[in-house]
């Protein structure tokens, strides 16, 4: 196996050096906005997602060099949907990751904006991509993938069913659909884009999919689960789920089985992996650090 | 010169049937979000961004089937762009084109999530355009130009520096920059997205450039005008920019030269299409109707 924690600061720094790179400066007209992008792109945060990018063009044997751009804009799509979440009218979250949420600094209107903003400007880096040309068919075909996977049926289809979901009893059938959209899918989307770019094989990117979804899930019943019992410790207000009448994991399932389902997601994720070569241990490394991990 | 009142009418049935075909039904899960989504997609308007596709890609002699899901994705983004800039923390808007905006019906949380699904679906929907292997770079392009337009470099900073001069004194330099960012660059993305989907030179591209960002600020000149004379034809309440002490071309530089320079702008962009045949006569057309409009 690897070293995950090197692993990951490496991916991490690299991540974090090309956003610096691709992001416009501050100073560009109109600073207020590109000052509101920065601002929540730059708070921090795992990096996960294009993290899995770039695993996942490594565990094909791809060039990591091509997938960048997807995978900051990969981030930029999560940073997006964390600002809006966040908005009074969406979870009204006052912090994220220890800091004042995008609103509260600069104001519903920028917020909202510099959400559509890094949304828009995430399809525009992909677009960007350097690629050679018998290969702008595949770019476009991640363009679609990522765009499905955050859409109305993916991501904000799921946000919008979790935010009608509060305050009301639902079935442990109905929580899974709501992470399979709001969490599940832009997880899995960012595996296989990175899978794609890398240039696997159709039996691969199926592996990924089915391997990115089950990670995904794991990912969200642990943050359920960190929400009631360390929540500090992820810069958000202990028990906030709670505080909504938000359906989580443990408040449908009881803690024992949330973990044992998350511990069984994470067995399944690492079948989906059985046919990779060694190039998959970040991504077997990774699975076991979605539901181990404290924050 | 053409017919353009059936023009118009032919080329606004040609992307509603698109449209009715490419948006998700209401019944898809979750129901609220693709009713939001239908609502506005369905209340009318000119669809002027989608004609001026299609006609800049008649107008290099090009298909005009393969600029029909660009064209319609045109029209999702102005219409998320609708969504969001109703919304109480911005405009704050009431009524649009006669009816209730979308967050009055919806409430804010499923208006954000709307626009912000309009936004995905249009770059899914130019992404998936069926297009010969070679020309596939070029769609690369036209993602990324529209993208560009749409985001913090263009109408989404447009907004921006829009809200932030609501109740100040601005010059008529400062006004300009606002309407070429939240106006022009959109209508002059989608004549360019239609030459270059019609396989247009880089001259011809070049030119329409230039014609498209003369008609975009004339089209807003001529909007300012409207809210001050004919409001209620608009389906705005009259007079909304005035009481909301907006800074407008009339405000700003008086009636009568307000209504010169649109004028001027429309020459200039007749200008912009003299080395064209007579298959950019529909775009002549449409320079004379952004001005002539009574809605």
């Amino acid at each position: 196996m690897i070293d995950l924690k090197a692993y990951l600061a490496n991916r991490k720094a690299l991540i974090e050096a090309a956003l610096e790179k691709f992001l416009l400066p501050t100073a560009t007209w109109p600073t207020s906005l590109h000052q509101a992008m920065r601002y929540s792109m730059m708070a921090g945060g795992k990096r996960l997602r294009p993290i899995l990018v770039l695993a996942g063009c490594e565990a094909v044997a791809g060039n990591v060099e091509i997938a960048i751009p997807t995978a900051c804009a990969m981030e930029m799509i999560h940073t997006y949907s964390l600002i809006h979440d966040d908005l009074p009218a969406m979870d009204d979250d006052d912090l994220r990751r220890g800091h004042p949420t995008n609103h509260k600094v600069y104001g519903e209107a920028i917020a909202i904006l510099a959400g559509d903003s890094l949304l828009t400007e995430a399809f525009s880096m992909i677009a960007k991509t350097p690629i050679p040309p018998e290969r702008t068919a595949q770019l476009l075909k991640v363009i679609a993938l990522i765009a499905d996977a955050a859409g109305s049926r993916g991501m904000a289809g799921g946000q919008v069913v979790d935010l009608e979901s509060e305050h009301k009893k639902i079935s442990a059938e109905e929580l899974k659909k709501i992470h399979v959209h709001k969490t599940g899918k832009l997880i899995q989307a960012s595996v296989m884009a990175g899978a794609m770019l890398g240039r696997g094989s159709e039996a691969q990117i199926n592996n990924l999919s089915d391997y990115g979804m089950n990670i995904g899930l794991a990912f969200q019943i642990a943050d359920d689960i960190l929400d009631i019992e360390g929540g500090e410790a992820i810069g958000k207000d202990v028990g906030s789920d709670l505080a909504k009448e938000k359906s989580t994991y443990p408040s449908v399932l009881g803690m024992k089985t949330s973990r044992q389902l998350a511990h069984d997601l994470i067995e399944q994720a690492l079948t989906n992996l059985q046919g990779f070569p060694a190039h998959a241990d970040p991504l077997r490394a990774i699975a076991q650090y979605v539901i181990n991990r404290k924050n």
